[in-house]
């Protein structure tokens, strides 16, 4: 039953007496490979530091670094695409070995002194996880800044705020897309948790426990660019809750967009006709020639439901004995795929806010209807009369309900002095200027200024508060890119040093 | 803020003034036009039955029938990764239409007479999803006819059951596989279920409710190769539910071959060593020279948990409003890509099982170990003493403690007849044939003659009847792909004689 | 360390020298015999039945049985709520054993001869879980008529069928409603084949793989009611396949009245004014009088959203090693809670649909606004004019585009002919009547008569095939109903003659 | 149709002219009322801090302050099950307005000024929920003082650590055990920013946008001791990312002890022998007299499975429209029984890990097993020899499999010369010494000094810096619990003052 094994397959000098399955090449290699495009540059610069640091250490001859290193730096430069990678002999860590034998000989064996292939791919992943966080990081900033930049546009625009989807209260339509704003910024606050999780580094663990050869995991931790090195290096190998953390965040992220584009879908129906999308995010039909989608919005949802299915997928296979392998073998491929996808939903979004026209007549129309300002009113007659609130809010009841009946669409004061009598056998005085008051919703949305409230200040207010916080936000994040660079630079001068020394 | 469209953009012709915004593209048509591949040809296939429709309604005139039939039939013939796609265009619908304008011109314009895009996708989408059914099915077929084939040939081999992975009682190994081989007959029966879901044709609809082209769906679903049309025009074009259906099917295929892994991983450990797993289902570590890793194990248990994400995707997705298109967005790749996982994950634990080398010495060591005879032995003391089973089980409970305490492996009439006199002040007669009787793991399994149960007679018969369910899912299976097989091939012959009656 | 094990607790008779500690209480028994009133029951008929297997096997003496059966029946006679069940003992079948020890004495310890805790526990869930699918099947069916009897209702009520919630064609709102009728009714075979699933007996498996006690696994399957044995006892013991068809095919269910509920949220928001829902579906503020909230809608996707939840947890539960446990401990309870939910949202939704107020005439007028009939118009050019259906189409659309920018509704004749001269350069002949036919929303849909359409006499004969479904459900489910009830009073009276036959 | 409605049921006072029907009662009614005792004293204390805010902004006389503050209290001082709650009212709210207008008569309607019954209920839920939370913190921190406790103890245990469940290097156990508290440090700052995020007060919010009631946000949140308000009025109100965050991170917390659960059931099978469970961890079986279950792992296991389930149905739920209620109906319940589950499952996993006992003799056989230092042997030989790493390995395992074939268990000297000759026609220096300091454990442990590696000396710095986590934890907790207990001390005592006042 022996399978010849490709020449250069590990298992073939081990203690595995022949090449692997096709069904096990197809299920488990090949899902594999298809991380070597995520995973090329950092395994270049996880083997790089390895050299470095068993270098310092002593280890490494001189003569060999000095081999070394220039076909790295080679490698370096190569693009993934242009890298001989191949699922016949494992995962891109085999290829690359398979490679650099290939070209070097036995030299090329230093390479694997104290460190698995397991190591080499978690120093690579980490690194592409903080890049794809840093992106998803800058698409939520952008949503933040389009969303405060509306809020302010739409201070003033009064609408009628809803629940169940009935006209509620009066409120402004910038305090309606603030409230995205600030749930947008604690998404920003998870995906900085959930980077500071991903800049731990997991290099010089050996095994698992730590190596006998003298690795100085403070130092690769710098020469990588990491925060620091793990605290506990079984932990730092093998834990996974920063991956379900950083997946869940980004479906977070996806979901209170979605949540924005449901409400939007709605909207922008003829029937509410409250906002319009840009054209550059609709899409026409192929038989009805009237039709002007805003698939924009669907493929949103659509994404953002399909997050909560990846989220699940790492919350399940995190569930498994330790050190089994099994939780990590989808996890770079779904990590990054789930970070990319919710970049692109969530720069999408802040595409479709950013363009986004809102009709203010339609909006204050609405706001005006349905009697949007009785429980205005009840509280008016409390603050006014003495009445209790709930003795207040059955007069207004029943002088909506009395107007409803007459197909009238607002209120006089006679409605609710005929409504206390019917009902509470009791006078009250109401005002037409009463009833005006609590009526207009302008005026009623001027009186919202509790703090986070929708008066026009408080939402100018707090919109300065999200453009604050996407200030901050970029700061962050332009220091961590800026660092990484001079990382990286610096790891491949360090190393140009190295082979300098030797000529 | 217009944007310039591509030229042949169908929006920039409809009401939508713009091309579609970066964000646009990336997030959405991309998505949508990374499933050409998969729709490729199903597309071809729609395309050419709804000429056929047109033309047999008398509504295309034959002059442009036989413009539009040779460059459909020539697009068939052609790979998909050789037509120019481009997701500027939108999904692959669009790719194609505008291709066929570029070559036929105006005449092209026939093509979407009463037929919508999502049309030629659903039925594109149902004709991968039956294949994609197909091959699991089959994959589940040869998982099944692996077990059978293991379970017969350790239909003797005793071991020791367990539960919380403590010995329970002595079975047979040829059992406890046996039990996986019932359990995949019934995911069988599902993707069955599924495929009959898929098998439904959903031509003919037009925009959603009927057209009033006067299309035929009997027709159509018989050029197609359907089983017939669905039963209600917008339930067949916008239900979701048998997606769901089959990627939950896929995931509870691959979860059974997941928990065999499971349990495989544990028995292949050298504590253990109950099996060892083919050489070519291993991989060696680049670190540690002794090992010997049954990766395909890790394999099927990883893309196992991430199926359950999958599913979990597809029925999140189902909840939305009805025939907004998210539910679909990504619906064809996330359904197609699990199936086709799921397919490589059965494959993949069939060849384990089929290679799989069981060790009977150890299974046989382990089942006369740990007392696994003590429920037996009550159960004799009931049979022959009179005892009621409780005070028979203290009994043996005793005698055990007992004889652990003393460090034995195996008890004697002695330890029973002590243990009735100390426990219960009773005088019970043990023999030594007793106590060998429902000691020696053989003997006991040779009693277990219930339906289905672990006797060496009981497995094999179960053996057969799982042999017999794989036989008929090979002839059922068959079936299917001859009819798919003949009726692309009626399809495209009476595609040509159309051409031929002009010439 | 060791805790005091409460009197009666099995473990201090086994090898386990202490009593529980209060976590394992807390977190584990106490979980379990949360089951207990859902499993008194069958737990009941399980006992009586293994007491007559025994007893006709020839192992249990008659005077035993003569004991055992009048307290058998005395307990399957007493409310779950009055037996003293206690955590401290452990699950459900703990609690029993005890308390038939304390009535009975050491006779009681017949009832464990040959069978497990486990197999009395799971011949317990699946009556359990049958019943509850016999509930979620029978509001399904009553969601069924009631969708059946709107669409009747409503066969000739033309409304805008949608896309992305922007209107698309005229349709008809039975059309509309009938659809979720068709999705339901697969809802119904779901459940039917879970029915399946959990209609096969574990009774008589011994410890997994059978006993060396001859019992009969028919007979014992046909006491308790069962459509037949399980064909491998290690399988029909823990495989759990089928407790995830039964919560997804739940979670599916619910997702179909919740994707109604969600349309009919926003069909009943004033600014579409389509639907009214009954008082008795709706909730007041208590805050703003004038509210009428639609909160039977919110009840249904709520709890849809919710057992999405349940159903993923049922699929990752089963991903676990073989004869472990972990997958059942939650599962009774988990199956259970999951079925009443869904019986409990589709049942408000079945009287949600019963009990809806359609506004005719706010349909109607959506049908004939925004240019619905669109399509029609190009596709009657098409059949009329012979243009091929995209220039058809660029016609219509630039008809409609122009029209919008003159703030005119409808289309004229010239329209079409000046379009048709502007981007075709090319003249068309196109009569009012041409228009009228293709714009008049009954006109339209009454030429909708593909299988499935939404024609008023497709939309009735469809509704008629759904009642026809509904009639076969209440069959089938009548002669299961009426099978369990036979068995029972079956089970008993054979029980009562044993004892007779003693006395 | 009208239904009648109970008298006191709120709707029939507004638009909505008869009561419930049985069906909304029963899905939306008692699902909200279920969630009563869970609500109930933070609905008292919501309650008087309402009262508070409006007496001190002049709103609500004094003398029905003095009337109502009693009443308040003495329901506060009511336990739940002692208050006549009742579904037929609606949720605890209702039934709590409709009891206090029994006693109190129209003056209880002041209650309800400028406030919601959402605003009372999410008030009374996150003070619920930041409870929960606190004491799921509490038992992590318990489960990492166990984990500290028991690596400590086991910092000089030799074992063999796995990868596949494979023998891979020698590694201390004491240091596996602390990889499990590193991570569970993690999930405690998890709960900690849980935390902050149920902390921020939503009182005030008036309908949702402020109100013209002059409420003092900031002053509500000091009464309540929240640490603020929530910044955006919609957001605090709406906003349920802070629940999924709670789920998750409880649903990860239990993961973590799941992997722990799963590792130790295989450790404590006979086959392995490394650990035993006390006995009060244990469960008996009712069969099988010789079995000692480890029972409280498949409880961990099934709960976190389980809960896996839980926070993707809170993930579900939150796609949703915004202000549509359906996200929020199941989730009180789901929140607190998710973090009640996880509490009782981590409190369990640290009494296991606690009173854990654990066999060095058997590790310690495994750790010299295996060639478990063939990884050492290989580094020692390019420490010494300048044999590159590959090479070394090649000669390594070429001698391990020939070792294997003659059926020894260790390496010589010989072995590895002759395996170099063989393999690399090359002679390298191998001495006894040599072998024997890369092959004992111990020795090889010793040098196992990375930061947080498996030397006895890392393990116990580890453990240490795990106890002081630990000790940060509970002080955080203490200052928290002891916030919660004044504020609501004072919220009582200012509340009598006011009624001392009118007296």
């Amino acid at each position: 039953m022996s399978r010849e094994a490709p020449e250069g397959y590990l298992g073939s000098e081990a203690r595995i007496s022949s090449g692997p399955a096709p069904e096990l090449v197809e299920a488990g290699y090949a899902l594999e490979l298809a991380d070597a495009p995520l995973l090329h540059h950092g395994l270049g610069l996880a083997d790089l530091a390895h050299v470095l640091a068993l270098h310092e250490a002593g280890v490494l001859p001189v003569e060999h670094s000095a081999v070394l290193v220039p076909a790295l730096l080679e490698i370096l430069d190569t693009p993934a695409d242009a890298f001989p990678y191949d699922p016949a002999y494992g995962d891109a860590y085999n290829s690359r070995e398979r490679e650099l034998e290939r070209r070097l000989g036995t030299v090329a064996g230093w390479l694997h002194t104290g460190r698995t292939r397991r190591e080499a791919g978690r120093i690579a992943f980490r690194l592409a996880m903080r890049d794809r966080l840093l992106d998803l990081h800058e698409a939520l900033t952008r949503f933040v800044i389009a969303l405060a930049g509306q809020a302010d546009e739409h201070a003033t625009s009064v609408w009628a705020d809803t629940t169940y989807l009935q006209p509620a209260q009066p409120s402004t339509f910038g305090h309606y897309l603030g409230g995205f704003g600030e749930e947008a910024t604690r998404h920003l606050d998870r995906i900085e948790q959930a980077f500071r999780w991903a800049d731990r580094s997991p290099a010089g663990v050996g095994g698992v426990g730590g190596s006998r050869v003298p690795l100085d995991r403070d130092r690769l931790s710098e020469l990588l660019g990491f925060a620091g090195p793990g605290a506990h290096t079984r932990d730092v190998m093998w834990a996974v809750d920063g991956l379900a953390d950083a997946v869940t965040a980004a479906a977070q992220a996806a979901t209170s967009v979605d949540r924005l584009a449901e409400d939007l879908e709605i909207f922008a129906s003829p029937n509410f006709g409250y906002v319009t999308l840009d054209a550059s995010m609709c899409r026409a039909s192929v038989l009805m020639p009237q039709k002007r989608n805003p698939y924009a919005l669907a493929v949103i949802r659509s994404g953002a439901g399909t997050l909560v299915g990846r989220a699940t997928g790492l919350l399940v296979t995190q569930r498994t004995p330790s050190a089994r392998t099994d939780n990590w073998l989808h996890a770079y491929g779904e990590v990054a795929g789930s970070l990319d996808l919710a970049t692109r939903l969530v720069a999408l979004g802040a595409e479709v806010v950013r363009t986004l026209v809102v009709d203010r007549d339609a909006l204050a129309a609405a706001a005006g209807a349905h009697f949007t300002g009785a429980a205005d009113l009840a509280e008016e007659l409390v603050l006014r009369t003495g009445l209790d609130y709930r003795s207040a809010y059955r007069v207004v009841g029943h002088a909506v309900a009395a107007a409803m009946q007459d197909a009238r669409s607002s209120l006089t004061a006679e409605d609710l002095t005929r409504a206390a009598a019917e009902l509470l056998d009791r006078s009250i005085e109401v005002t037409p200027e009463l009833v005006d008051a609590a009526s207009d919703p302008a005026r009623i949305v001027a009186g919202r200024t509790a703090l986070g409230g929708s008066s026009p200040d408080r939402v100018r207010e707090h919109g300065q508060a999200l453009t604050r916080r996407a200030e901050r936000a970029t700061q962050w994040r332009s220091e961590r890119r800026a660092h990484a660079a001079e990382t990286e630079q610096n790891l491949v001068a360090t190393a140009k040093t190295l082979t300098a020394d030797v000529e």
